[in-house]
C-alpha cells in the first residue's frame, strides 16, 4: 500500500505513456517488471504505482522517490535504460513530470 | 493522508492542468477551495491530491472517488462547474483522465 502525505517530502514523477488500447495490458506488466526487477532494489525508491484508463489508450505511473538526487542518480545509471527503452517502444509517446505532492484533501 | 490499494477498487482521475508558471500557485489555491466548498461534501468523494510540478508549468490532482457513478453525479451537477470553470480559467488547458489502479509496487 502506498501513502500520499506532504510531511514525506517524497519527489513524485508522474510518468503518462499513450498507447495503443491493445498494448495498455502489455505495458503494465513491462512497468511491473522494471519495477520489481530493478528500481525497487534503488536507494531512494519508495513506490510505484500503475494505473490504466478506462478507454486503455493511456498508462499512468504514478512514482514516489525519496529525493530528485536518486531519481536523477538512477536516471544516469544504462541498466536502468534498458527497462525505458522497452517501455518507450510499447507507448507511442511519454510525458515525465517531476512534482511535489502540496495539498491533501482526504474524508479519511 | 491518502492510501492507495488496489483493493479499494476506486476510480482514479489525474487532471493534468498546464499553466502559466506565475499562476501555478493560484490555480493550486483554487482547487483547494473547489474540493473543500464542494467536492469533499459530495457521495462517493474519498480524496483530492494536489501537486506542483518543479517548473511550475503543471499541476495535477491524482483524485479518489468511490465510483465513476459518484463521480458522474457530481460532474452533471451545475453547482460544480462553477468552480471547474475557474479552474480552466487559470489553466491554459488541462487533461482529465479516468484510470484504474492496478498494481502498487512499494518498499514499505
Amino acid at each position: 500500500m502506498t501513502t500520499l502525505d506532504p510531511a514525506d517530502g517524497y519527489l513524485i514523477l508522474i510518468n503518462t505513456f499513450t498507447v495503443e488500447p491493445s498494448k495498455a495490458e502489455e505495458l503494465i506488466a513491462v512497468l511491473a517488471r522494471a519495477t520489481e526487477a530493478g528500481m525497487r532494489h534503488r536507494p531512494g525508491f519508495v513506490s510505484a504505482n500503475l494505473h490504466i484508463s478506462h478507454d486503455k489508450r493511456h498508462v499512468a505511473n504514478y512514482a514516489q522517490w525519496r529525493s530528485k538526487g536518486d531519481l536523477d542518480a538512477m536516471m544516469k545509471d544504462p541498466a536502468a535504460h534498458v527497462h525505458m527503452r522497452e517501455a518507450a517502444s510499447i507507448a507511442t509517446s511519454f510525458s515525465p513530470i517531476y512534482y511535489d505532492l502540496c495539498e491533501v484533501h482526504s474524508v479519511k
